[in-house]
C-alpha cells in the first residue's frame, strides 16, 4: 500500500515528513518516483497520469490538490475510484480573507476611488451602512457558507444560493432555477463560488447579469469558465454592473491583449484568492486517510453524477 | 434654550426632525440662522464661528460634527466651554470596514497584484496565514478599539499602542515612548488611529519607519498631520516599507502634482474612512444632551491639556 503525491515539490517534501511520522505504514512517494505502481491505493495530483487506471491498477481514492474537481476528465478515470476534493481550513480561511476583502473593495467603492487617484481627482462618494448592502453568495458549499459567516461578522446583508436548498442561520437561502430571479433581483454585490460543472459553465451571462439590480457588482472567485466574458464586458459598458473583481480567467494566465486586463472597471488577481495551505492540508489528508481505513466515509467525496 | 448646527445642511434637516419629536424643548437652529444668539447653550459644528464668545454669549457645549478636534483652536475657545468629540457607532463601523480592506489588501499584496494588472503580469505571490500577519494599531480610543476587536475577527496577529496603558483581550498592548520601539519591531502592517496633537503631529516618520520589520506596510486613516510626507516617500523608496494606504493628508484636497497621486506603492482615498452617519449620531448627540442635563459626564468629553 502506497501514496503518490504528483504536485508541487516543496508541499511534497513537507508532506513527505508528515506522513513518515504519523502514518509511517503508508509508504509516500513523490511523482515521477512512484516505487512498486501495483502497491499504490492513494494518489493526490492536480492533474493525475493519462492512462491512470493502466498507471495505477490498485488505485482506490484520487484526491484532488485544490477544492475543486473540474479539472478531471471523470471520464477516463475508473467507474469505482473515489474522488475527493480538498477541503482543509487554510484554503478555507485564504477564500473567507478574499472575499471579504473584494467585498468590502466593493462596499466602499474602492474601484472608484483607485480609478480618480490616477486623474489626480478628490471626490467622497456617499456611504452605506454595510447592514443594507445586499451581498448574495452563488454556492454554499463549504466555501460558501464559510465565506458568508465573514461577511455577516463584517455586518452585510447576507443570501446565498445554490442547488438544493440550505438552512443557515442569518442568511436568506434560495435553491434552483426557479429561485434564481429572485435571489438576484435583491443582491447588490454577487459572489461566485461555484464549482465549476457542465450546469455551471456559463452561469455568469447576460441572463444573470441583467436580473441584478442596476449598478450591482461581481466578484468570481470560482473558475473562469463560469463567466461568458462578452457578456460581462457587456453588462459593464451598459452599466448594469458598475464593477467586476476577477480572480479566474479562462485560459490562465489571461492572454495577453485580452480586454480584461487594462478595463477601468475590473480588478483582476492572478487565481490567488485560496490556495491549498501545506501545513492545514495534511491534517485534512491524514484524517480523511485514518477514515478510509476505518471504512467511513470521506470528507469532500464528489459525487460523479452532480459534478463535484 | 438653543442647540444650533452648522454643517451639512442635508443632515441638519434630519436632525431637526428628530429634535422636533425628541427634544421639543430644545429649539434647533441651523446657521446662520441662530434665532436669539443669548439663548444657545449648544453648538455642533465642524468649524465654529469666529469670536465665539461674542457669538453666543451663554454657549456651554462645543460638539465636534467629527471624530477629531483637532480643527479647532483651544485657545481661541473659552476656557470653560465644554468640547465634545463625536463617538458614535456609524461613525465607528465605518473606520472598522477601511481599516479592514486596507489590512486585508496589504495581507494579500493587493496594490502589487493591481500593479501587475496594469502590466499585464500574471504572478503569484505567496500567502501567510493571517495568524502570523502581526497588526499594530496606534491609538487605542473608541476607533481603535473597535478595530482591534473587527482584526481579530479576521485572524490577525494584533498589537496595539496608545499613550497611556490599555488592557484589551487577545490584543498584546503597549503604551508610551518607553514602549513604542518593542511595538514597532513587532509590526508588519502599522494602522494609524491616533488624535492629532502636538504630540502626535509628525509621528508618522522616519524614526517610527525605521523601527518597523523591512518591508512593513502602513495604513493611515487617523490625519495627514501624523505624516512627514517626505520620510514616507524615502521609506517607500530604501523598501524599508513596501505600500502605503492613505486616507488623509495636508492640505485636503491633496495638491494637484503632488509626489502622492502617481506613486506605484501609494493608494490615495479622499478622507472617506469614517465619517459621521447623521442617522446612529443623532442617537448619541440626543444621550450626550440628555448626560448633560441630567449633570452626568458627556461621552467623548476632551481633556484641553491631553488635546482629545
Amino acid at each position: 500500500m502506497a501514496f503518490v503525491y504528483k504536485g508541487e515539490p516543496r508541499r511534497g517534501a513537507l508532506w513527505a515528513g508528515h506522513f513518515a511520522r504519523r502514518m509511517p505504514h503508508v509508504p509516500f512517494r513523490i511523482w515521477p518516483d512512484t516505487g512498486d505502481a501495483a502497491a499504490v491505493r492513494f494518489l493526490c495530483a492536480w492533474e493525475p497520469p493519462a492512462q491512470i487506471a493502466e498507471t495505477f491498477p490498485q488505485l482506490e481514492v484520487l484526491f484532488s490538490v485544490g477544492a475543486g474537481v473540474d479539472q478531471f476528465d471523470f471520464s477516463a478515470l475508473p467507474a469505482d475510484l473515489a474522488i475527493v476534493r480538498m477541503v482543509e481550513p487554510g484554503l478555507t480561511a485564504c477564500m473567507c480573507e478574499y472575499v471579504s476583502w473584494a467585498v468590502l473593495s466593493l462596499h466602499r467603492e474602492m474601484p472608484a476611488y483607485l480609478r480618480q487617484q490616477r486623474r489626480s481627482v478628490w471626490q467622497e462618494h456617499p456611504v452605506r451602512p454595510a447592514g443594507t448592502r445586499r451581498v448574495g453568495v452563488m454556492g454554499m458549499g463549504a466555501l460558501g457558507r464559510a465565506a458568508l459567516a465573514q461577511l455577516r461578522l463584517l455586518g452585510f446583508d447576507c443570501a446565498g444560493w445554490s442547488r438544493s436548498m440550505h438552512n443557515v442561520p442569518g442568511v436568506r437561502c434560495f435553491a434552483g432555477d426557479a429561485q434564481l430571479d429572485e435571489f438576484l433581483a435583491a443582491t447588490d454585490i454577487l459572489v461566485c463560488l461555484l464549482p465549476l460543472t457542465p450546469q455551471t459553465r456559463g452561469i455568469l451571462s447576460r441572463r444573470v447579469f441583467d436580473a441584478l439590480p442596476e449598478g450591482a457588482a461581481l466578484v468570481n472567485a470560482a473558475r473562469g469558465g463560469h463567466v461568458v466574458e462578452d457578456d460581462l464586458l457587456s453588462a459593464l459598458e451598459r452599466g448594469r454592473l458598475s464593477a467586476a473583481i476577477l480572480d479566474v480567467c479562462e485560459p490562465e494566465p489571461l492572454p495577453q491583449g485580452h480586454a480584461f486586463w487594462d478595463h477601468p472597471r475590473i480588478w483582476l488577481t492572478p487565481h490567488v484568492a485560496a490556495s491549498t495551505q501545506a501545513e492545514t492540508a495534511i491534517e485534512s489528508l491524514l484524517d480523511n486517510l485514518r477514515r478510509h481505513e476505518a471504512g467511513l466515509p470521506l470528507e469532500g467525496a464528489v459525487d460523479r453524477a452532480r459534478g463535484y
